[in-house]
């Protein structure tokens, strides 16, 4: 009897396409229109694919939360400036990000196919999740990808003890000949921000160096991390970086920059503004795509050569493995997610596809 | 007599004009025309007087060098094919790398200020130096501008032991209503390049954790450089950020890429063939100019504010303090310049400014 008392967590393994299906219900069930629904669920059940659960449909109770409110406003309704032949303004007006980021894509690879190069920022927009997601959608259609995002303050400058920038990862990605693109995808911060979250949560402790408490001084409790901030990644190349992303992403958009940029989980009172950037680059305008291709796989063998056989891997191939894998045995959903999404799905009367 | 024999290295200080006409005058010594002279010293002593000395006239005696030996091509005869709107290939047929530069940012400039981005690609140049400098050229013209370079390899992958990338230099930059620029300028090895030669030649140790020997083991000897390699800035982030910058700079653009491109001191039997990425975004297209450069001053409040009274700065701050300053008091330029200029001007027959 004592033993049924005892709820121990399990992860659930689910099929791809169930969880995308099952995401798609629980955001119809909240009044997000068929095509978006399935929008969104394919951007999170992309990462969950890739293992980068932080990004995937864990974040469904507090998206659709914000949808209940009135603060991601749904079917979107995205106001398009072209301000020069190469050059467009998304005005997400509080639209999913997963929605706005790939409509910025898309129409950055449309200008790229006319222009070479092609630019759109976003402004009112939520968070967007993996930034890879969109650079992949680059890298499919034979461009090189470029995207950040900001985010609501976490980090410190260089130098600084109090959080000025969020994580502000920024994300590029390239096509290679297996269909495997590169994807590079890096918070500017020490530590990514959905780690540091997940840490928190699953009881871990913060690596040293990364992270001060409310105070300035070093911590390695993710408690701290309320009051406290993240430190930028390598120190002043992190800020850099960090800053030219709220410059791209915050200033050039119109969106809300540095502290102004609301949080998810904590900003109940209004939208968050978070602002994006993306960028593409039309590779056959520049080089025969097939030699380019070719060229990127000699990097590739390069790059495996410097290491023992094995242990030296591109960007995004190991995530490429696990998307390739999880797509034949389902996605390992950890107990973490499956717990709060059981709950969200009986609210909404959804069955769970476990 | 004994006191006359033994050789105290001095540094000198030098007026940045003085500087910039001896640089000039170093160059026209070699058949370098007029203007190109005065251009690339103009770039070199732009590092200097941001105290930037390892990217500034300490390079002339190589410059030379190789001019000599036909292996940098003066006049330039730079090659352009605009391949699409908003972008453009530069084929630099193995001129300074800092005339490609230059000439390829400003080509960036305009083609942004027609369709609000522009994207040029170089080829076949040679080191560019300060990637900062030609970012601030976009930055004079109310720009966003974005550079990149590929280099001799020196940097493992992440997870590798042998040198697969340069240390691919990446800058951004953006005006402020000071005048002073924001720059972000960062190498995307642990250490740079110019640090770790500089470490070498006047016998200091490389710092922990940034270098491998040849067997792959850490060191901090920085003659172990020579058969070793370094590490990438924070592990993965800048192993994919030096990835990116290959991509671009030598996959894109067509010219050499990892071990293929050449190094300045130690290929002599064929030109460098450097590639670089120049990129520029028309702040105008996008916002209101003066009300985006408010915005950007009261983000570096923002950042000014994280830290004790003055101790945070932002990127490009502390050597827009520097310029101010030597541009009034002098260059002082350290010894291990001093000394091989003196040599050259003396084998030039060109008067040194001091």
């Amino acid at each position: 009897m004592a033993a049924s008392m005892i709820e121990i967590p399990e992860s659930k393994v689910v099929g791809q396409q169930n969880l995308e299906d099952f995401a798609t219900k629980l955001l119809q069930a909240v009044a997000v229109p068929p095509d978006e629904a399935r929008a969104v669920a394919t951007a999170l059940v992309w990462s969950d694919l890739r293992a980068r659960f932080p990004q995937g449909v864990s974040r469904l109770p507090v998206f659709i939360q914000r949808v209940q409110r009135q603060l991601i406003t749904t079917p979107a309704r995205l106001g398009w400036t072209t301000v020069a032949p190469a050059a467009a303004m998304l005005d997400a007006q509080n639209a999913f990000g997963h929605i706005a980021g790939s409509a910025a894509m898309r129409k950055a690879i449309e200008l790229a196919k006319q222009n070479g190069i092609g630019a759109v920022t976003v402004s009112h927009s939520n968070l967007y999740g993996a930034a890879a997601y969109f650079v992949s959608l680059a890298a499919d259609e034979r461009c090189i990808g470029f995207t950040c995002t900001n985010a609501v303050a976490k980090v410190a400058p260089y130098g600084g003890m109090r959080a000025v920038f969020g994580t502000n990862p920024l994300a590029f990605g390239c096509p290679t000949s297996s269909g495997v693109p590169i994807l590079i995808d890096l918070s500017t911060s020490a530590l990514a921000g959905s780690v540091a979250r997940n840490l928190g949560e699953t009881g871990g402790s913060l690596p040293e160096g990364v992270a001060l408490n409310k105070n300035g001084f070093p911590t390695t409790n993710p408690a701290d991390l309320s009051q406290g901030c993240l430190l930028p990644a390598a120190g002043p190349k992190g800020f850099g970086l960090g800053m030219m992303v709220d410059i791209l992403c915050g200033v050039l958009s119109g969106a809300a920059m540095s502290h102004e940029v609301g949080s998810m989980y904590n900003t109940w009172d209004k939208p968050v503004n978070t602002g994006h950037f993306c960028g593409a680059i039309d590779i056959g305008k520049f080089q025969n795509v097939d030699a380019f291709l070719q060229r990127i796989d000699a990097m590739i063998e390069w790059v495996r050569a410097a290491g023992p056989d094995g242990e030296v891997r591109f960007p995004g191939e190991i995530r490429g493995e696990h998307a390739a894998m999880y797509a034949r045995t389902g996605i390992p959903l950890p107990p973490e997610t499956v717990k709060p999404l059981e709950k969200l799905a009986h609210e909404l009367t959804v069955a769970a596809p476990w």
